[in-house]
């Protein structure tokens, strides 16, 4: 129906996606796990062009050092034999209990002092294995109670930590940037920045905030009950879309983690829509890796791992074809053009106009008439479904 | 039971709260409307200290030129003889018909222009009435549908109507600042800005952005499922907490408007407490008006409005007090050091030590120890909720 | 690229939906009122079958006997004219500022009795008009504050406003059945009557229950995050299905109304396929109305209403297309039993089976092999967004 | 502050909450295992007085006979030992892999037999040991896809299976009575029965649905977006409401049980006040355990295991000590008086009043004047809010 994937589509996978064996809060395993190689090279065969990890997905947490050595030794010729690209490296500093109340803000200096040593460590090995980002999500940076911690010190430690990280970036000379990964809630009550603009906004303060930005994830933002694809906008104008998390979510429960469009799929398809075709009036792009990170559910077995995995690729293949249609029909343009899409990319006052000139100006209004104008943003929304499912 | 409310106590109110009629989507006005001074003039009895409004709470959108300033000094001189001071102003472009797509992001040029003047023109009213604060809050910036906005363009045309005001505002000299006031959404599906941390964002990327603030509101942070006083604490660490909105919202569902601390009262608590008492470490803090932005509910008779204004003031004072009371008490310090709160304060690196030095230091760490360390997050928390309840 | 609608499609438009105009909780009007006939002849023209009303959407709340009569005539006529079936009528007891506590549950019982009149006689003329469903929507039945009702006496109170109703329609020998539709909030903060199941469970309890049924909107489901399709599912078990209010939501905010398949568009799919395919197993079916409830959005021109009228017939009919190929696939039919949706159609105890022999009988069972068996959930999944989308 | 629990209080606990070690989606267990017997006798050294539990908290799932004999013993003699009822058993049909479909409704009829003999040999058990209630939570009865099940065959499988159960109950002559506990969500994506209004309406299909009532839980109704207490209120008028679990949770999220109290906590006050306080004017009351179904966050160390424990026992008698003196307050009775809330209790028609002669009956209704009544619903719920924290 749809092309098989190519390299040149840039999928990656994190080995903890088709690595998930099924625990949840109500039961544990219903499947084995393989060891990391074996995913990485199943993968390649479906046509993904690279991977991602934690360094507990590839070794133990107390693993000595010849263990972690000789496992990522492994992974990383695995890799090389089957044309996969490591393209993104995280820390796993949530699941350890030693991280129950985070990594980079938990109460205990100590612990905070362990965390940035395992982060530190992470980031020698992205560096090493040739990743372009390092990820970090701090999903037990938070809290539950109000009362459990001082948040304006926990949001200079997170700052700290950051600092940190990224100064020993620079001063290695490693050519990684941070992409941090907002989670508004899960496993913590309340995660410290919970969406987008939160780590935005904290990035604006750092002192390195320039090679810190994103990894946004769907299901992420849309626990946050935020449209996903004006979160990468925004993230996109600031110039801080390093990454992306691709998944499914359906609505605000849990963290699902389903198979890319298998949430909402319409948004999915102007999320789809603004990576393949980008902004109507032209302005940044985002041409990194489409990395998904999702679960196959509790119920599948062996065979289903490897059907969503499927599923994911085959899914944003057929929404990007559908997307490039949408855009490339002169109906659209037409619509797109009554519904004023191309007259938002021209400035609100003119080239070299002051505001007092601006305020000068008498220029002739209508407001009645203005307010009952026609928009054609349904019309324009129903090609767009039409395009999608007709 | 608790003491009358006192200038000191700064709180605020905006005229469009208590003059809400009570239209909603389903039926019309159940009350009728005073004019804006009576408003002031009660409030001003029930011990506000001040007021607040849009431009067309005071004069209708057409208004000409001597009806405006009639009403305006009508107000000015109401507020004057009741002691009130007018601390925040703010525009109304998101009521009548021609911003039904927006005023700063509107795709059609002209509205934006309109919007711009009109928004501009509040400016010189705000410092002219000798508000230190001009809100802005763009509740029709947004799209119900993705395909409706340049969604790049619709930032970058916020941007540049933000920077146009605030340069307006250097320009004149007037001793005012902008905040903005977050919202997810209604009216509009999704509302550009839609968090305290969209809001930061924005602002790290404006020209004039050292002027322009934040104006949160515990309901609009609710709809996006997240946690005030989380957002109010990163809005102080980013030096940007202008202003505050003070309401009540029970979870996900329409803009309720509740009274303050009728809707997540906990949540309320540790907001007073915040504001009453600072951080448990120092840092930033509040001082600005206590800004209620709420609405009687349409169930509401006359009687009701001002049954509902007390409320607001009256469960602020009992939260201010028990806060006081909690962060006082002997055995709550206690707890609070058990649970490392006063340790979250104390940077993660030692003064001076760099990077190097931290990796190379040796520490002695028990990873399974630390995982099984008490946190007593509960029991400080169920002290709290005994403060409040007991 | 879909067929124009038909007659047997058995589309039907509530007059209030095409005739909103556009007042929300923030702005006025934005569009003017037509006349009801006028609404009805253009959606006949667009291909509708039916319409539907409530009785203030004809005529004012306060009308003269004389001006109710005249205008009811007059939209009869035209109903008759343009072929339109009155399948529906419904009563609003929401708008006017008596019903601000509600209708059948307000705690002034001079208000219940006005109430009541309101809706019997109403009762009257949808059998006079040979309409086949009185929908029964309770906005205002509810509270925003616990304390404000006696909430086991307005449970009491409102089974005694259905059963008097229902009695009514008995005694009177119309061929009419009521259908309730459940909503969680808005413009209550919590409405009686919340979802689906609520509604079944009351009228399990009612004298006169056989001839109470249900109306269930997509987006009021959905606003109480729950699942549509699985709601419609039990609703017809019970034998309650008695119409359907199709629309669009994006998650949980106000009430949205959005075009049938404009939010949840894979919900929408299931939808469908449950309405044109019925169940996989067989059981009972939906075959009355195709009902929109849904309103152009505030951004849209007069032009707009007519093109979201026509998206809600085109988004159907694309729909059932879909899940007409979707289910027609022997692939998926093989998936389908793969997946072991017939076996769920076998009972668990063979017919005739007692439970002494059930759990007399000795049944070899490997709970580890059957746990780890494949479901091929997703794979079925993928092959039905593959249908949708490909 | 608040005297310590009696058992006259009927406070009882599940095995599994004050058991549970702490695993999560992100994370290992914080916290080691007890014997079930020592949380039991801990839990009686703090003044509960029942206890509850799965089977599967006393025994393995493929524990032998005799070892199933051994631990139930065990356990059965220290709660003897302590003074402690076990009130209510329930039974796991969601950890293991086997039912990662369900139980009830798994698409596998192997499965559902297999899930069905498990729970009717429980029910056995529950009898043996004296419990009065037998809860069944179908938290695996569900869907993450909309096509991975015929719906209507899962409502009929969950019917047989409830029906099943108790009839076994019946025939054996058992004192114990069926409670379903609904749950919107998690671990399925979608769960049947996800409200106590679902659950009722199944119910009223049932054949022996008499011995069937509900075992709602504070935060599962909240995770549907709705109000417990009205859920309470419609659970009481239908006679079903048989057991009550009691919790925290903060909003839609991941089920989070926190200590009941420690969520919305005005909510809370409100249910306290309808159990200990009855309805304003009478009706149906619950008197069986309060039960608590929480966890002590992943946080806490084995201290706070009992922190929590007792938390949630001081938070229900400091708000029932409020809600006694609420209800008691002469101002507050003046309040709900004036408010309408006796009014409610009196029906619509007078005794005897026919439709015909109530529609005959000319009363004069000043419709105008009625929409501008004062209702105080703000003032009495301030007063209930000045009671709480006053």
């Amino acid at each position: 129906m749809v092309r098989a994937p190519e390299k040149s589509d840039k999928f990656s996978f994190g080995l903890w996606t088709i690595g998930w064996t099924g625990t949840d809060p109500f039961g544990p395993d219903t499947r084995p796990a393989l060891e990391p190689w074996e995913y990485a090279e199943k993968l390649a065969e479906l046509g993904a062009w690279g991977i991602t990890f934690h360094d507990n997905d590839v070794y133990p947490f107390d693993a000595d050092d010849a263990t972690r050595s000789e496992r990522i030794d492994t992974l990383k010729k695995a890799a090389e034999a089957s044309g996969l690209v490591i393209e993104m490296v995280t820390t796993n500093t949530f699941s350890h209990p030693v991280f129950k109340d985070g990594g980079l803000t938990a109460n205990d200096r100590a612990v905070r002092r362990f965390g940035l040593r395992k982060v530190l460590r992470n980031v020698d090995l992205a560096a090493e294995l040739g990743a372009s980002t390092f990820v970090m999500w701090g999903g037990r940076e938070g809290t539950e109670y109000d009362s459990s911690k001082d948040l304006h010190a926990a949001h200079q430690r997170y700052a700290e930590g950051l600092d940190t990280v990224a100064a020993h970036i620079k001063e290695q000379g490693y050519d990684l940037r941070i992409a941090l990964e907002p989670k508004p809630n899960e496993p913590r009550g309340d995660i410290f920045l919970p969406t987008i603009g939160h780590a935005l906004g904290l990035i604006a303060t750092l002192e390195h905030g320039d090679i810190v930005g994103l990894n946004p994830e769907v299901g992420h933002e849309q626990m946050a009950n935020l449209n996903y694809t004006h979160g990468l906008a925004q993230a996109l104008q600031a110039g801080k879309l390093f990454h992306i998390d691709l998944n499914g979510q359906k609505g605000l429960k849990y963290d699902q983690d389903l198979v890319f469009g298998h949430g909402d799929l319409l948004s999915a398809f102007f999320t789809v829509d603004l990576l393949v075709n980008g902004f109507p009036n032209g302005g940044p792009t985002y041409d990194g890796p489409i990395h998904f990170d999702y679960k196959p559910s509790r119920t599948e077995g062996m065979e289903g791992i490897w059907d969503t995995a499927k599923a994911n690729m085959e899914t944003y293949l057929l929404l990007a074809e559908k997307a490039r249609a949408f855009r490339a029909d002169p109906q659209v343009q037409e619509t797109m053009k009554a519904a004023g899409i191309f007259e938002l990319g021209v400035p609100t006052l003119a080239q070299g106009e002051s505001v007092a000139d601006f305020l000068a100006a008498e220029e002739e209004f209508d407001a009645e008439a203005s307010g009952a104008r026609e928009t054609y943003f349904v019309r324009l929304y129903q090609q767009a479904l039409a395009h999608l499912i007709g």
